[in-house]
């Protein structure tokens, strides 16, 4: 800051002061929240008395271009501050509500984040997330990669890939298809920020606003999401233990006419259910006969803990009907936020396209780490080890959750995955149950999320066990079932006083 | 593949042996892709003859189960394609064009893929691009910052982070915003996947088909198709040498009612022009005036050679009318994918929900790298560097373009940022021109795709000086100058034999 003074001159020395620093404020020299010389520093610079700086910084203050803050001294506003001053102008607030697009969704629902908010939060056992457990990174290989990374791809690793991904990675995850039955050549593969960014993508190809789609009831919230928020009308279809119902399936396709069919047919969250082979092949034939895609979602298909691992829709079908999502999100990281998509080049092209207006391409350095640790052999040792410890905990959930006998209670068995899907007696208050373990320190997914709208069951809930550690599977469960049981006991208690309206959004 | 032959059974050996491959295909157990076991192999092993294991083969193949492809041998075909061929089932192809919703834009413009790809080609030189040069990637503080993240953070630096980015970051961006006297709260920050995906949510929360969004004309390629994939009508407002033109502005805000006002006051792109602090003041009253939010874009704001950074407009605005969008794309690395946006804790809510439904969350490795990059205070000395490498590469390239006298060529030089305006003598063919740069090596951003529909001009060039390499800088754009003299000479050669209609995309 760069202040003279003149004593020759007949304007106060005050003036002289003030008059600088408004100009540089003006002009943008002295940006907002710039914090002015203090009054001593800047008397004893320029060999003027301090009550001198105090007068010129009392004018500035009170033409409204500078302000004092505790902790700061005297500073800068914005310049709009003295002209909205000197003009006395009114400066309506926005009013975003009015201005927001009629398409954005009503509701405020911040389930994933609120989940994912809870992994900086401490000392709570959460069974609510979608996530894999802490001991289960190859922090050790992916160290050592990341500095193989540096030596061999150099500026690469920091520089852009195409926004269909790099092709060193596309490559990798055609090869690693070809191992699943998934024949895709370079141009029907493409590589997205997790998979969630595909299922978003076909949405957003796909569904004007009161286009049905038929999905799996429950199914995962975050498709239910993003296909609501292009104002899709969500079927949801009731599955039984060979997985989505297709006479229920016929007739809404006859009826509705759908725009597509979302399904995931490997260890289903949230319940943890596998399509049968028939199943799949029955399901894909009603597809062909009404002539209505599907879009298969396949997070889970690699942590299969007993039984076979079922060839996925897309291998089956030779028709370009079936596009198919995945990702390493359940097995490498998650946070890297790797996925791919499978489909007509056609689809593909369309979706390089929003790629290129949402985010351009997915981190170069998460392709590079996840194309290293797949092609160097990394992920089929990594997939058994991480298997064994995610079977041992799903078996110690269930044997926990034997432990009390609660009538009318059930567990669903997976065969795979991360989810325990958990129907508890229909006479449970769900809002009181959730209060009181959140009491007692566990979080858990309750069941009424996974619905579509207008379609709710109250009575589930969705178990994590990939997550939390074995002392937390044993201690989280107790506590869960002591508090189904002191619910059940109110129930009870309250049976004739109060009108029991569950209320399903807790 | 567990085949037994039982010799004493009345059916044939090779009936045996297809029985139970058929069986295994039909349950799902060889999926689809599976090669069989070579036939000499597989005789061996059952001990039957060689022409047993064939007859069961083409058994098998004539049942549409299984085919013999070149390089593989014989190879299990989906059950689909039995099924299918058993039951004489037409199969329809979808017509996935009837599917689209009708959002979907027409044009198939890939832009901006079209330039990515060319960092895995050879021997171009690109003036085309938007991104940093080879040799200013800090990779030696890079990689210690990597190894340093995996001891301090661990596994966190694989897990997942809240929806609106991870603490650290998010603290460390409001200090570096500060010094700009961007006053943000944390609730009024969020980390996004790059600054496209924040101008693409605000599109979201915004624009509804026919609403009308004013922008500087020409403006960034990535903003029109953001705002054209919602059907906004874009209104291109020219600008002269100090930014956008209120006049028109004023006029087109009390013609349209628009939505927003969307601008780049810094080191415009593609133009390389920045606002005066007295339009920009300027602006924000009309904006306050006539009560529209303004999207202020500031990805090239740190890149200033000469003269003074002004403040951004959103330093200016005290009444939550701006919304910031920036990142750390042109300054440590366009691919690591991180930037954010500050806007009034409302905005912020609606973004984590969009967030939520596209990719869930930017990579956590991403995050932290920038964060321990910006808070270890390696980004002033940084960008101190690639100032003065990019400042010698922009004086270096106006050299160049005046080593030729072109009649009617102005070169627009900027005071910062990435990219050099040209305009062309009116008479030139621009198609024939990209024609001709291509045979000689050289690709630019030809000026009409900078411009939203309808509004086209067509006589300018956007040369990027930051990513070539100094000796490219001085071929290429003797190459450029070359073919522009030769387009112009071919010009008034076929000045009276050829309809001169410009093709403006090309």
């Amino acid at each position: 800051m760069d202040i003279t003074v003149n004593r020759g001159s007949k304007t106060p020395l005050y003036i002289q002061i003030k008059k600088q620093i408004e100009g540089m404020i003006d002009t943008g020299k002295l940006p907002p929240n710039f914090i002015l010389p203090a009054e001593r520093v800047l008397s004893e610079k320029l060999h003027v008395n301090r009550s001198t700086v105090i007068k010129a910084y009392m004018e500035l203050k009170a033409e409204g271009l500078a302000e004092s803050r505790v902790g700061s001294g005297t500073v800068v506003l914005a310049p709009m501050s003295k002209d909205a001053a000197q003009e006395k102008m009114y400066i309506p607030p926005l009013r975003w509500n009015q201005l927001e697009s009629k398409r954005i969704a009503k509701a405020d629902e911040q389930t994933i984040n609120n989940i994912l908010s809870v992994f900086e939060r401490e000392k709570v056992i959460s069974f609510a997330s979608g996530i894999s457990s802490e001991d289960t990174y190859e922090l050790e290989k992916l160290k050592i990669i990341q500095n193989e990374l540096l030596e061999k791809y150099r500026e690469k690793v920091f520089m852009p890939t195409p926004v269909d991904g790099c092709s060193e990675l596309k490559n990798t995850i055609k090869a690693y298809l070809q191992q699943k039955g998934i024949n895709a050549g370079l141009k029907q593969i493409m590589v997205t920020s997790g998979s969630q960014q595909a299922v978003e993508f076909f949405a957003r190809l796909l569904i004007e606003p009161g286009d049905v789609v038929l999905v799996e009831e429950p199914t995962y919230i975050g498709a239910i999401q993003a296909f609501e928020s292009y104002d899709a009308r969500l079927i949801g279809i009731p599955m039984d233990e060979e997985g989505i119902r297709l006479d229920i399936l016929e007739t809404c396709l006859v009826k509705y006419r759908p725009k597509f069919i979302y399904t995931q047919p490997n260890f289903h969250n949230p319940t943890g259910m596998t399509m049968s082979f028939n199943r799949r092949k029955e399901l894909l034939k009603l597809a062909y006969y009404y002539n209505i895609p599907i879009l298969e979602d396949n997070p889970y298909g690699e942590l299969c803990y007993e039984g076979e691992q079922l060839p996925a829709l897309k291998s089956l079908d030779n028709n370009d009907y079936v596009i198919y999502v995945s990702s390493f999100s359940k097995t490498i990281s998650f946070s890297l936020r790797v996925g791919y998509v499978v489909a007509g080049e056609n689809i593909i092209n369309r979706f390089i396209k929003f790629k290129q207006i949402t985010d351009i391409q997915t981190s170069t350095l998460s392709q590079y780490l996840v194309h290293e640790f797949v092609s160097q052999g990394h992920m089929r040792p990594h997939i058994e080890k991480i298997k064994e410890k995610y079977k041992k905990k799903r078996d110690l959930m269930i044997a926990e959750l034997g432990n009390h006998k609660i009538e009318g209670m059930k567990v669903f068995i997976p065969r795979g995955g991360y989810f325990i899907w958990l129907s508890l007696p229909n006479n449970i208050r769900m809002s009181e149950l959730i209060k009181s373990l959140g009491d007692a320190g566990v979080i858990v997914m309750p069941g009424d999320v996974f619905y579509p709208k207008f379609s709710i069951e109250n009575n589930f809930i969705r178990l994590n066990f990939s997550y939390p550690k074995e002392q937390d599977i044993i201690d989280g469960t107790y506590k869960l079932l002591e508090c189904i049981e002191k619910c059940l006991k109110n129930v009870v208690k309250a049976k004739y006083t109060v009108e029991t309206v569950i209320n399903p959004y807790l």
